[in-house]
């Protein structure tokens, strides 16, 4: 189990700050040609911006939902590290976003990705609910639901950001952040004390 | 103990991070051309894939092996960085089946880079075989002989694509993702629960 | 709990680890112009240095804060992550002092980073101070203010830092690292022992 | 305690996996070729195998001599957050010995950071052993001598190395293999059982 935590947070920790590696330092002969050179990197800061937003709702989300989990077996490792793989490939994505800001395809590649994501993690926590002697103790239904609920809303929303890309890039970006700032909210609001 | 763990946990976490930094942005001008420039993506695609699943599979691996160590002396410290040094240096010969899928002598060095690591970990499950006193508790002479087939299981059909790939880089690749693959659905059936 | 704790030590030595990377290996054709390159890289080593400190000093003002806490619920965990968000960043911004040393624009920058910085560790620090029911033991009023004052003296001398560095950068470093070694040295005498 | 640890076995685990950043894929247009080119990379892999012994050993001796510590204050934090300072700089002068492995400048750097290594490492363990109210257990004089004499050990040697490779880089590294294979093989022999 804590090393199950450690691999995970470690994955998360590292895809976090790698994300930094494609914020490269510009080229500038003065403070003022330094200044507008950091202001064309504003799609790349956005895209690291949503990048991290990204990692670290699914962290937070990640947190909530293990500390459900007691013990593993080893098909609930394969489905962790499942996870771990798209969370791995997130600075792929992110820096595609961040050099091709205005291409539709970019958008949609990346609500493919966090949809795969998505679904890992609700295979995750089926299997959970499946295996009730792998849960700490026993999850009420009420508490299934929600967490389901949660779960399953961000993956439904992707598919409209998918869907609404092609036609603007910026309605695809704007998706995006309204479900992260919509968990924040909610996470902020939910005053529910973590072990 | 936990340091053990920890330092593992962190090695293997970044090595499968880092195999992300093999996939470059590519360059285009279009929405299509992104999808092409992706799609040629490919064996980068493959072999990042390839390289997460041998990352995982042996985290896995150690994982349930290093549940049986209760205690540790600074030779078993030594044999566990000994693996750790064959994991820190996936990402490189990931890196090179990535840009060089069709070349036998990549094929052949991935083989002989997992032979090592297999080895490597066969030596460190017989240092705890010979030296009980390490064992967290006994472990009885069944759960040894499954542990050690199940260790040596892999580098035994290593070698068979290290002699398969010069004939056909393909049947090696086959290889790799047979025993891979193996190992989860042996994995997902085996449903002992860990600590 | 354990998690935060694994996933902000994850991130600070990540990005303690990363700032080697703005350290190129030299071009060289013998020894002695190998020093002369080396003796070139001192902007960077002098970035890295700072770089470090920074991160030092923050992880260990970390460490203390988080100390109090016994409890978490998510809003604490997204506001450890925003501080960590600033955190992950910092290899870029000090990527650009280690390009740019004596351009007032890029110590400016450095100064706002750390300010942000300042404040996502206030703000975490408040809210726990607000919701007495997440620390580990009641928090008593002078050790409140003590950590308050440690923790807002140093955006309150980034403040001055930024409004020097325009009329001259090495003032603005100097003020930087007048507050690290302040950190250390109230750090080496202050004896309390941590658990 | 904890994050000490956390933290310092990161940054171990990170500088060790950052090495490999430096052996890049070559460029070859056949098995042969690439055979070739991956031959050519032996400075490299030598280089990385030895910054792998190195920090391999020296994790090795600070999980032993941490093992001593039970409590922190922040002076201890910040001796140790000096030991990561010359641990994630590795990299660094790694790459400089894999690119000018015949240099004596290179050898010479080297050592000498092996040395500033060693004597932060000694230095912590100087402030254990006079705040021994900082221990897990009181340190008998004995055990104290011993890790005194195998931490100062190999700065002693170092030095000798440092002497020695401007006359000859390869009696340098020479000397470095043999005190990291001394460790190891005094480490095989001690058969301590660490907690």
């Amino acid at each position: 189990m804590n090393r199950l935590h450690a691999l995970t947070d470690g994955v998360y920790a590292i895809a976090m700050t790698l994300l930094v590696l494609e914020l490269h330092v510009p080229d500038a002969r003065s403070s003022s040609e330094l200044l507008t050179a950091l202001a064309a990197l504003g799609p790349n800061l956005f895209a690291f911006a949503l990048g991290f937003a990204v990692l670290g709702t699914y962290w937070v989300g990640s947190a909530v939902n293990l500390s459900h989990l007691g013990r593993v077996d080893r098909a609930a490792l394969f489905l962790n590290v499942l996870q771990l793989f798209f969370i791995s490939l997130l600075p792929f994505t992110t820096a595609i976003i961040g050099r091709y800001p205005d291409e539709a395809a970019a958008v949609v590649l990346y609500g493919v990705h966090l949809e795969a994501l998505g679904l890992a993690q609700y295979a995750h926590w089926v299997y959970v609910l499946r295996n009730p002697h792998l849960a700490h103790s026993p999850i009420d239904p009420r508490t299934a639901r929600a967490v389901t609920t949660r779960i399953l809303f961000a993956p439904t929303v992707w598919a409209v950001a998918i869907v609404l890309a092609p036609f603007s890039p910026r309605l695809g970006y704007a998706v995006y952040y309204v479900v992260l700032i919509g968990y924040v909210v909610t996470a902020v609001r939910d005053r529910t004390v973590l072990r």
